[in-house]
């Protein structure tokens, strides 16, 4: 018998199954101060316990991308190991804040089935949760992924495209217990510029650029026990480039926004975000964003942002798309988040 | 008077000295995170406090080839700084588990000594021991290495060569105190793979590879305070490469094994190990294991798997060597060594 | 209204202005490790918990100049983004260890202003001063940057050159409350050198090298939060080239500096210093010292030592400047400073 994972395939997925994910995380500084060398991260009330505390929170958290990086990290092995492309997410709601000496684990139910019309591959839509040492859950999302099936005869399930929202509402976001940016320090921030300096449809240029080292992504995606083969193997694709992992340059232009977003503190909910083009060390990567969306909370002080965050590799900002509808070659990423900040 | 370490020369050693190696470390968070963005570290015991609990720890401890390197890493400025080879390992031991916030020394006592017919070369045989902060031993293991002299013309040593266990017997390993896998979770751990899934001779084709760069290699072994200069020193060579520190081929390969061996939890002894080939930054490291031995213990649930690990730099697998009894020039390292695991 | 830090301009600052600088920053046991990973440091002080506490103090700090880069990187958006160049340090002064679970932030006091007879540029001399989560004071220093105008018309202010001490005293240092070398232990610490095997003028060729790599000065800059453009964006020079933080070659120096060095414990002042050539991936770091004065000071066995610190990539050691009295290519730092170590 073959000891090995050989990653899941299609027909080995069937409605309403719940998948619990292997090895369990315990996060603490080590976690956080990575995060912090391996990407340009200033948010302050991911940086300060001080600022947390000012902010309402016991003690800063570990970054928001960090812990959906970790709770994503454990579905690779039964979700996108043998998967040829990551598809979609929708629904990512972020719970409840992680902190240091929080241990995570993470689930997945299959809520979607579709298998493609040339019998080779399927689609899978998962709701996956993160879920702390006291069973809460701190994070759940819902992605997509093309996967291929083992056996091109094996009968095709009966098709269930899930019913997702194109956007979360405001009422939909969850605020960390006790968030209050009613005395909310604009200079320890970083900036300025509150939610009410924000025009929906504005759009920003976050000017800096960081080039990508083969080391740092690889250190990065194993931190988050991603496994996915092409990440680490040079010797996996013909062109001897190891593909970076998505979420490596999620973080990458979240933290980059920082220069013209420094008070877009927390990511709160995920609407949406489509891996454009692959990434591979040596691409400078850069990011501009706009501003779709702008809500009240019922937390002191606390707005709710609606933003597209797009990812280039250089090029022109502020254009995403050519004449044929597709993405334009230098764009790596388009996703659309809610974050809190102050109003 | 020259300040600097020269290192120390065949005839510095005598039979039955005892140095203690310099530098204490305090190991904490920060070096698990980095061991597990160095490696693919995934072992479930070192990743996850709750899992560590549930086997009758109090905590996750550090990997236990983290705590081997730290131990390790203190006596190459007395040991092998001037080593022309590292020609072994034996009778390793993993007394005790490392925990965040112990503190690490290192210890060694040369027990044998062979000066080489070419007089310009001996081998050190040293047992080097790893005491924390109440001076409790946590790890002992014997290696041995070529040195060069200082001055050829130094009388030679009378030879003494140590009697060295092949292997060390079931009954030679400590189990943690309080360790217990009768409510081990397969599905927590990874894989369901009991000991009694794997037959003696069994062999495991780990799959997965990763290609090593100089970053990645020269963190962990600063972080191991390893200061061998070939590491670090791309003028050192004439070929401008830097040799790989043996030990981060052997966490590599170790981590690797995660994909076939997820539940040999804890490494409790080290029977023996080779170097057999130099690796250096490009090289796709993969890994396959060989069951060697089995055997119960007397801690609940906790059996003892004996594996071969070896590492290749590609090649085919479970070949070691050529008709002329040498390593095959793909492989890297040559490993035998008892770990933990539910029976 | 651009959302964006354009930086400062020389004509922003004025005499006497307080520039209070964002991001305050948690460190601990993360930043540690990373800095151990990213550097050979073997101070035994910053390395073990027991160490430090036999040495009097509750436990081991950051990393002396860990907490220097800290301080530092939170100058760099209001001080040195559009920087032409650095051009020197002064009065710097360790106030008080830093430990972990402290939180730092920077503020900035302009103390000088000069425009250059170009008009294009002007001289900026700043007193940075770190301070912890009880506002104490922990690291201060000068520095001074030369700065781009927005508009060369704008009126040259007043010039104000400092008054500034061209080195501490040894009265100007402060002693950490506590410390005491009296029952130092030379074994542990790594070398049997004390204050007294030092005379005024030896130098020391600290032997090793570190080839420098762009993902480890990277994560380091990074991690200190410091946002220039120059050290991670490959598109941002011609030559496309990242320029390296002048603090990774000081780091990389002053831990290399441990091979002579091991009992100059901790950095308590820092006189000057100067980025003599910049430095780039690939080159391989090396450093000498030269032994410039040497006091005692009111703490228990705890003398000070006044050293000059050389950061060169190859060639000969001890030769700093050429005959036209500018400093040699391969020089690349030349620091001034005083440490504290057993008399």
């Amino acid at each position: 018998m073959v000891k090995t994972n050989p990653g899941w395939f299609f027909e080995d997925y069937t409605l309403g199954q719940v998948i619990n994910h292997a090895v369990p995380r315990t996060v603490g500084p080590g976690e956080r101060a990575l995060y912090h060398a391996l990407y340009p991260a200033r948010h302050a009330l991911y940086s300060s316990d001080q600022f947390a505390r000012a902010s309402g929170l016991p003690q800063s958290p570990l970054d928001d991308l960090a812990a959906f990086h970790v709770v994503f990290g454990k579905t690779v092995p039964d979700v996108s190991l043998n998967a040829v492309a990551n598809l979609g997410y929708a629904e990512g709601r972020w719970l409840k804040p992680v902190y240091p000496g929080d241990t995570l684990r993470s689930t997945s139910e299959v809520i979607g089935l579709k298998q493609n019309s040339n019998c080779k591959t399927g689609v899978v839509w998962v709701r996956t949760r993160g879920l702390n040492q006291n069973d809460e859950t701190v994070i759940s999302f819902v992605r997509w992924v093309m996967v291929r099936k083992r056996d091109v005869d094996a009968p095709a399930p009966e098709t269930v495209v899930p019913d997702l929202k194109p956007a979360l509402a405001p009422a939909d976001l969850t605020i960390p217990d006790g968030l209050d940016f009613s005395d909310y320090d604009l200079t320890l921030a970083g900036e300025p510029h509150r939610m009410a300096d924000y025009e929906i449809g504005e759009q920003i240029d976050h000017v800096d650029g960081v080039t990508i080292e083969e080391a740092e992504h690889m250190m990065a995606t194993r931190l988050w026990q991603n496994t996915a083969k092409v990440h680490f193997d040079a010797t996996n694709r013909e062109d001897g480039k190891r593909l970076i992992y998505g979420g490596h340059v999620i973080s990458m232009a979240r933290t980059l926004s920082f220069n013209g977003l420094a008070n877009a503190q927390m990511i709160a909910g995920l609407n949406g975000g489509a891996h454009a083009n692959p990434c591979f060390a040596g691409d400078t990567v850069r990011a501009w964003s706009e501003v779709l969306d702008k809500a009240q909370t019922v937390a002191p002080g606390v707005g709710a942002i609606r933003l597209r965050l797009v990812a280039t590799r250089g090029g022109a900002p502020f254009v995403l798309k050519g004449e044929d509808g597709k993405y334009l070659p230098h764009v790596l990423l388009d996703l659309d988040y809610w974050a809190l900040m102050p109003v």
